[in-house]
């Protein structure tokens, strides 16, 4: 027994291991999802924006911030009205398509969206497709609601093979289909006859709902997919302030779909799940648009100069329209990874073969990884 | 067409109703969870603190959320570890029980940490138990992860009846149990004793969990089941800061158990689900918690003197450990719920059968309050 009482030893209370409590049968095993967090000086692992947010803006969330404070022994308003009208104006504005506050839903990252997503549409006895690789968490979510997952085929390009996802799709009737666009961790931005197409073999299939993830959507050489709202009910186009809004500590993830999709994902959400704070800052964020949307262009620039340097090098780089370039290839995918975290620079290895994929940083940021990557080649050309 | 460019309509796509959609068969035809959001003078109904965050806090707040929006390009501590450590900190000094960082884990509400818990305990094929009237979010989480649930009995006093809860463990064999101390909407706290029953009970039918959802612990007669960990490693403790900590806007809830549990439920968080606002908002209110228990000893006077007067007009009303009071009877609830809030006092029907549910306000609302159901008596009793 000590007696210092500022120690706190964890209470020692049994078993060692998860394993040996009653978790459910599938989890036995498993790790939690995560990229290592390594303190190194380039960090170009999680597709963050690598510039922080404007002074006016940090200013602007005090602000708003103090505001929501001052109320904060109130619940949040639970349906966040105010925020759901300047996310669909943000929208209306930027995407080519006429939005409303009765069409956007919003939540804490775009995570817990496609969750309440798989809640309300997928669950127990039900099953979803993707066309992988692309972003793990679609199928992590679906297997952490009770979703069935399907892995769908792309091309060896990592473009997806749209007739073998629409035998995919007609053969599993899978009641979620999921499309990533521009695609994690690949790059490359979906063509919206490819959506069509998809789209009408899961209405034919099902009818079954549609999730296009436009996550990296601002950062793309194609117009968004929004438009195509128009007339398909069974569509829903998820998003993000966490990239374009540099904004990924805030966790502010939304969804623009039909009106009746947005009353359907309220029998699941948790009540009150977006707190005032949440809801402050976004709002203040907003108010900062295009002060943020400049920083964009500066990434797309940054981007651009990644692929075509990584090109020059004699690297071969997938097509990209997101803020991170996918590039190989390599022998042996995870030793070059560590080559390049022994020069200080951390890229992400998403476990495609051959491929690693890098976030496009500042200037001096991609010049380091630049110069990490020339001699990798050499060294590998040796 | 209007040609209106500031006019946002929805987007006419297709289906009116949630139930032309393809939403899982058990949510056709529900409703979403909430109490009725009305702008009423009194607003007793949803167990809010009454209390607005001193002004000190408040500066505090936006001082760590500037810090915070500072950093917001980058993802948060995924592991909020600082957050844990301080919340680990409170539950040391003022529970009677030593407990560390890996004893602790927070998410968005403490609904948030049980629906956690119900994806790792429960699920598909796994039932969770709780002794009704409680917290109905208990009910309706187990349904939203796919877990069957199982409503267990209570005494007419509203106490749990312990040989019953002990047999419908022994023959349910349930994974989760739910223990709410004090009890939500009845008031009541939970005898140590009545805990360490049914935990017995529930490890020889399990091993199953057993989850104690303290909310309200801190407005108690009764100390802290935290204790009790000590030697029972499948005993979780649930906290909020919603209610002492006047922070229901926050949206911050909290854990206390064994390490394994904490690394248990890691498997099915989302990543990064506590943002860095909501992080850094918490941590200012843990540095003023001595100012905010001494707004609970305020309440729990208050809560004491709404008993007292309550039973002096003639109302039977349950023994509350809560910043609630739960009295009756009336032969129709609905009716005196409405007779009140045309008198401006919004109190909650939470369809226990001839009971209503009242928040402790301030010594005026209370006041305003009394007032009215005094009238209420007298009208009964014409």
């Amino acid at each position: 027994m000590t007696t210092d009482s500022t120690r706190t030893d964890p209470v020692e209370t049994g078993p060692l291991g998860i394993d040996d409590l009653p978790v459910r049968e599938e989890l036995r095993g498993k790790s939690p999802y995560g990229a290592p967090q390594l303190d190194v000086p380039v960090q170009l692992n999680t597709n963050e924006n690598p510039y922080p947010l404007p002074e006016a803006l940090v200013a602007r969330i005090a602000e708003r911030v103090t505001e929501a404070a001052r109320g904060l022994n109130r619940y949040p308003d639970r349906d966040a009205v105010a925020l759901r009208t300047e996310l669909a104006r943000y929208l209306t504005r930027t995407a080519g398509h006429r939005v409303a506050t009765e069409n956007i839903w919003a939540a804490n990252g775009s995570n817990e969206v496609l969750q309440q997503l798989l809640q309300t549409f997928g669950g127990p006895g039900r099953t979803a497709i993707g066309f992988e690789p692309s972003y793990s968490m679609h199928a992590l979510i679906s297997r952490g609601t009770g979703t069935g997952w399907i892995s769908g085929p792309r091309n060896d390009d990592f473009t997806i093979d749209t007739a073998a996802a629409v035998r995919a799709i007609a053969e599993n009737r899978p009641e979620v289909v999921f499309i990533t666009s521009p695609n994690n961790p690949t790059g490359t931005a979906v063509a919206a006859e490819t959506v069509i197409e998809l789209y009408e073999a899961a209405q034919a299939a099902g009818p079954s709902m549609v999730v296009v993830d436009e996550a990296y959507v601002e950062f793309s050489h194609r117009p968004s997919l929004l438009p195509l709202l128009q007339g398909r009910p069974h569509l829903v186009i998820s998003r993000t302030m966490s990239k374009a809004f540099g904004a990924a500590g805030l966790r502010l993830g939304y969804l623009a779909a039909c009106p009746a999709v947005v009353d359907a994902v309220q029998l699941v959400r948790l009540p009150y799940h977006l707190s005032a704070v949440t809801q402050a800052t976004a709002l203040a964020a907003l108010e900062h648009t295009d002060t943020l949307l400049g920083y964009v262009e500066q990434l797309k620039t940054e981007r651009d100069r990644l692929v075509a340097e990584l090109r020059a090098i004699g690297y071969e780089v997938t097509d990209s329209d997101a803020n991170f370039v996918q590039f190989g290839r390599f022998p042996d995918a995870h030793r070059a990874w560590q080559y390049l975290l022994d020069r200080g620079v951390l890229v992400r290895d998403n476990g495609v073969p051959g491929r690693l994929r890098v976030t496009a940083g500042t200037p001096a940021e991609n010049d380091a990884f630049l110069d990490a990557v020339r001699e990798l080649k050499k060294e590998q050309s040796a």
